[in-house]
């Protein structure tokens, strides 16, 4: 039972993108960001419901198959969920379609709460107006003996950094400088000493750095 | 004949700490930043004149000695010849001692220039205070047929990448956060369009990512 971070970050640490527009709404560095993840097998599977068996098969697999594993609860920002793009949408739903991928309660924190929404698959959308740690106690109440994902987005994620309530934060650099967006890393000097960190190169180029108490 | 760069930056993206003290110039964070890189063998010889052989020889010494290979000159900025901390002091010949690692010319930018220094192991200091272009036009007669190095800081290494006029760009991230400093990677955005871009994880857990034409 751990808290848990996967992020996509670009080499000069941002982890959200600037290029968006709404008919774009993620933009296309969003997709140069993420692009090694959203090619493997696991991806494929697992969001897009491909089950032609297509799709990369190494390091970056063996980690976006760790992403899925062994998770109980998402928390996630009201950004992530989608509420920015779409603020006055009571029908909105998240951008993971009829199926979302987590298969879990997921707590979207918001200061405009709805009701829950439950979607096929196992996923149900919690939407909470409580402080980070607060919603944490309900997510890991909810996971059981399972961990918890922080999923996003980068403010949210520092949140729970700052607060040292992190026990596992992965990030994928993809070696794109991006030049501006929200940043990872700001304000988290010395986060290091609480954690050993290690380091591993994929094929398509992408560092994966993971930092474990 | 290129035009190289070679940096040491923490996993935030600084190439410069904020702790020095007029007694402690260098600041304790400049130790744990290039802590992998002042192990290596190489370094150690080199730098340190330290001829028993000992030091570490993993990947970092690879890149550690390639840093020496090849090099006929190198440019550098006034803050990191040490014009910043030592303005008024005109003998001070920079922080390397009288034998310095170069052995080439180095032409330091500087808008209060002086008479050149010549040191022993055939490093000469020129001060120059003229465009970035123009400096390198003269590193590169300097370094006849072998390469310039721009050693740093970051914002001259950053004007050079702006210009285009840098063909080979090695990092070495120690996965440490700094917090705060001078970022190398401010207003680049894109550059990894013009470059071929491959990752290498040390023992140390540094991680060397070059930027190649």
């Amino acid at each position: 039972m751990a808290v848990r971070v996967d992020l996509n970050i670009s080499l000069d640490g941002f982890a959200t993108t600037t290029d968006a527009t709404p008919e774009n709404p993620f933009g296309s560095d969003w997709g140069r960001l993420v692009e090694a993840y959203t090619s493997t097998r696991t991806f494929r599977e697992r969001v897009l419901h491909d089950t032609s068996g297509e799709g990369t098969s190494g390091v970056d697999d063996k980690y976006a198959a760790a992403y899925f594993e062994g998770v109980g609860a998402e928390i996630m920002g009201a950004g992530m969920f989608g509420f920015h793009n779409f603020p006055d949408d009571p029908e909105w739903k998240g951008w993971w379609g009829d199926e979302p991928p987590f298969r879990v309660p997921v707590f979207v924190l918001t200061h405009t709460p709805r009701p829950d929404i439950t979607m096929a698959g196992g996923t149900t959308f919690h939407f909470v107006d409580t402080s980070p740690e607060e919603v944490l106690e309900r997510a890991l109440s909810a996971a059981g003996e399972k961990d918890v994902r922080i999923g996003g987005g980068p403010t949210v994620v520092r949140d729970y950094l700052s607060a040292g309530l992190v026990d596992r934060l992965h990030v994928a650099i993809t070696p794109i400088l991006l030049g501006s967006g929200i940043r990872l890393w700001d304000d988290l000097r010395g986060l290091e000493s609480e954690y050993t960190v290690t380091s591993e190169t994929a094929e398509s180029g992408i560092i994966h750095v993971t930092f474990r108490r």
